[in-house]
């Protein structure tokens, strides 16, 4: 994708995984964030009807996904690999947190490819396959209970990495024409006239009531559909008043 | 939570479920990021065998949830309610990405309770669900594939929101003492000898090899203890040499 450069310079590695309906809702959560690269390593069950049903809409990223004897193969093209991991380790890297190494794992997508590597759901990475990446990446999480499922933690790591790398703009808002000026004179004429011919101002003191709704509509964002109705209950208002 | 203020105050309210296996889902990646206050509205099944299922170790969070008649009865105590939705939507609130949001949610908590609004799997939140939302928050994603899944998005949710927070430290790393000046003065002038012993340096010019190594060990911030082991290589290599 060339409006996306970093999700698509980035694989995900699933090692050893135990339960194939895992693999499938990582692919949906990758393929959400725009990933579609997925390396499997040891797959207990793959390809599997529980990975596919729990895919939905992503059975294109199990069917192009790769599956490897080892974690060498999986990693053997890629320049930086990010083992992620949810608990402290007697290892010398020390981890860091997802957000403060998102920036840089980003960064290193245009050196190459990256490899986000994920262990086996019930014992995370083993000290061998941590040994062969070169960064430490903890999602922080309740200490009591840091139990993301699989799927969960690939949806918050591509999430990170997608967010960093701004690779998806907001949808489209059918929010409307904001006012303008002229729009928001016209009102606010239009309200203090009304208003003063309710007897609900203080005759020669208007001012604290239009400031409050000056306030009030400055902080509302008004657009010019808006003006237009609001201005309408006025003149309907001043037709009432004048029978 | 003393420590965690702003999970401790926000509530996350699922409206119209369909799926009770959602439900237990959502209810397991709150806890996770420390959330425990889940408010459900008109949920379509629960209490429900797979809702406790896909709860896994978070079934006091679905044990201590508030069933609802109306979304009205679930904000009824929160001073902001943030509808969740995936779609542009044709009324005038415009869309803001989670990330951006993510700030002003966290200190809106300090002025009363915050709930984040989930719609329904398939439809999300009904025009009438969003106009009892003060914001309306998005999940940049692909726009090819934005499905995310119900609980998926809760996990996205409350990791933006404890990340923005900063609610959870790291944990412990197990890395060492990092080495001090003279531990690396004692290294470098004890490599410089045993290289040059060994012929490898040019005589007089050993000025760019020990540079080099100067770098490579400052980038990975090199511990007390592999000083010692690396040392301890030099002087076996020391006295196979004199031998």
């Amino acid at each position: 994708m060339d409006t996306a450069p970093a999700p698509s310079r980035i694989r995900i590695v699933l090692s050893r995984t135990s339960h194939p309906g895992n693999i499938g809702a990582a692919a949906r959560a990758m393929k959400t964030m725009g990933f579609t690269n997925l390396a499997l390593v040891q797959p207990r069950h793959f390809p599997d009807p529980d990975a596919t049903a729990m895919a939905a809409g992503a059975t294109d990223v199990l069917t192009s996904a790769a599956a490897h004897d080892s974690l060498d193969g999986a990693l053997a093209d890629c320049t930086l690999a990010v083992g992620f991991s949810a608990r402290g380790r007697d290892l010398s890297h020390a981890p860091e947190a997802l957000r403060d190494a998102a920036p840089d794992i980003v960064a290193a997508t245009a050196q190459g490819r990256v490899a986000l590597v994920f262990g086996n759901e019930t014992s995370g990475l083993s000290n061998e396959e941590l040994l062969r990446c070169q960064r430490l990446v903890h999602i922080p999480a309740n200490p009591a209970y840091s139990s993301l499922n699989l799927a969960a933690a690939v949806q918050v790591a591509c999430y990170e990495l997608a967010t960093s790398a701004g690779a998806h703009a907001l949808p489209v808002s059918g929010a409307g024409m904001p006012a303008t000026g002229d729009d928001l004179s016209g009102l606010f004429e239009h309200l203090e006239l009304a208003v003063g011919a309710s007897g609900y101002l203080e005759p020669g003191k208007p001012g604290r009531f239009m400031e409050r709704m000056r306030r009030l509509f400055a902080r509302a964002g008004i657009e010019r559909e808006e003006v237009k109705l609001l201005r309408g209950m006025l003149a309907s208002f001043e037709r009432r008043m004048k029978r």
